[in-house]
């Protein structure tokens, strides 16, 4: 008998994939959203999250930004495809004995988030359940059809950039987990990027507009991993140089007071949420002119090859990143 | 502390339905669909539907039956406003010692029912829960914006009726869970109702179009319940007749044998998915020229009240329905 645990997130969704095949989908399963053609020249997107008390988030978890982390998570999907979001659902299972007002502060960091993004909350279900709180939120976006960002455009000889910097949300739940000693304003800082990450929609609708993108993904479970399903859906492979990952500067320090190794964490950390993607090397000034009004670095390139990411050093010398993040089951 | 117990789903789903309300939202919280502006002339519907396992589902439960329920009790919703279906999502979240082979089974009956009604599975997420098994699904339609039937505009005078006949899935959950001694075909007729439950497209499209329907809603919590629903979101009360109210005879046959009260019964078991609806009385022939094709039944009339549903016998006697169905939380 296989279990959860044995075959791991991405191995069940590929036996389900197969089913999300109609006409007007023009992207099922596979990529931050469901893209279906709304018209000839729009496109409607889809994504579901869900998360679980114990597994996605801590009991000592702030409700407020377990809500607004929900929300947050599904914009991040809609602005990796380029996309404007519209609207979203929410099924909330609870147990009896659960307190309304706890689930009612996760829906004002929900509200506060969606008002933020002008998204509307137009619908909900609650049901009972035994076990742990479950939330699972549906948000739906739209955009240009001749737009989209898909994960399977990268080709060789694209420059890979990344927004913001990486690994502050991992250092953010290290803040929450442990006993690391950081002067204030680093656990604040670490903190807001954990519970109130920030969808790069903007951004994400800018590099749509460039038409210059050729693969985005969001960053969710780590660079590493996420570099490796833009190469494995594009067929080609990626180079990394270790020495342009940005960091900032409360995650160099929470690094260096818990001991933890930077470039480790913060390619293999999840929940940046920040925008991963490659661009065609011919049109890398479209992308240059955006680095003023946005926080993007170029941090690589895209090679030939079967789907792997290296990272290379300041020497040249590459090796294979390994460890490629975190899978949910397989864990 | 309040607790959910204590509140009721409808409580809770008011406290959160002030937030759905932007220009685009045609309808937030508080019909079967949400409604959202697609163009000048057609609309989105929206609707999401959580199921857990022990509350929703018993252990026993064929689990094909459970996926196949899990989505046809959402089309049922986009039937109750005259829409079509056009793709879902599923977030299902389970503990890792959940067999593949279970959930596999849930999601090949949620399949042949999406095949069946041409319904795109375009995403979904799994994720791990220490609990129950959660499975939520988010349904999305599409209608003309001036066919739209919302709950909200019966008025005095109404024709009440409702489709096919009422109470055979409570009865299917009755052999489920019982040793009720019954007949093979009637066993078999009454956990084809309970597991593979038919929503009424076709007839909430077909009625859509008669722009003759005042209100409608589909028969998820039991008539009584959901008569009262339409009865207080549009101002009016509603009679209802007891010999008018369609039963089939297996149904009758488990009330027999099982010693039900087959009105009370019939009233107030959910999940029959039927339709529910009000007509204008001087456009019920548009209506009963439907009823060569579908199964549909008059079962009463609007009255002015506050909200009330009565009943009433042979002799012309009404009664006030106390017992107003299931509430998931104050159940």
């Amino acid at each position: 008998m296989d279990r959860f645990t044995d075959i791991g997130e991405f191995g069940f969704i590929d036996r389900i994939a197969a089913h999300a095949q109609r006409n007007r989908v023009l992207c099922g399963i596979g990529d931050d959203c469901a893209v279906m053609a709304a018209g000839q020249e729009r496109v409607r997107l889809v994504t579901v999250d869900a998360m679980v008390e114990g597994v996605h988030f801590v009991p000592q978890a702030p409700p407020e930004g377990v809500g607004y982390k929900l929300l947050a998570a599904s914009l991040s999907d809609v602005a990796a495809m380029g996309g404007k979001p519209t609207d979203a659902v929410v099924a909330v299972s609870a147990s009896g004995n659960c307190d309304v007002g706890y689930v009612e502060r996760i829906y004002n960091g929900l509200f506060a988030c969606a008002d933020r993004f002008d998204v509307a909350v137009v619908g909900g279900d609650t049901t009972r359940t035994s076990g742990a709180l479950v939330l699972s939120l549906t948000l739906t976006g739209e955009m240009a059809r001749d737009q989209v960002c898909y994960r399977s455009g990268a080709q060789v000889g694209d420059a890979v950039y990344v927004s913001g910097t990486l690994g502050d949300a991992v250092g953010g739940l290290g803040v929450v987990l442990g006993d690391v000693d950081l002067p204030d304003e680093v656990r604040t800082a670490l903190l807001q990027r954990h519970y109130r990450p920030e969808p790069r929609l903007d951004l994400g609708q800018a590099l749509a507009e460039t038409r210059a993108v050729t693969a985005m993904i969001d960053v969710s479970d780590g660079v590493a991993s996420d570099l490796s399903h833009i190469c494995q859906q594009s067929g080609v492979s990626a180079v990394i140089r270790a020495a342009a990952i940005p960091m900032s500067r409360a995650f160099v320090k929470f690094c260096e007071v818990s001991g933890k190794e930077e470039l480790d964490l913060a390619l293999t950390g999840g929940e940046d949420f920040e925008l991963l993607f490659s661009v065609s090397h011919k049109q890398v000034d479209k992308v240059e002119a955006l680095a003023e009004a946005y926080s993007i670095c170029r941090i690589g390139e895209i090679v030939a090859g079967d789907g792997s990411v290296m990272i290379e050093d300041g020497d040249g010398k590459r090796v294979l990143l390994e460890e490629l993040g975190y899978d949910h089951f397989g864990g």
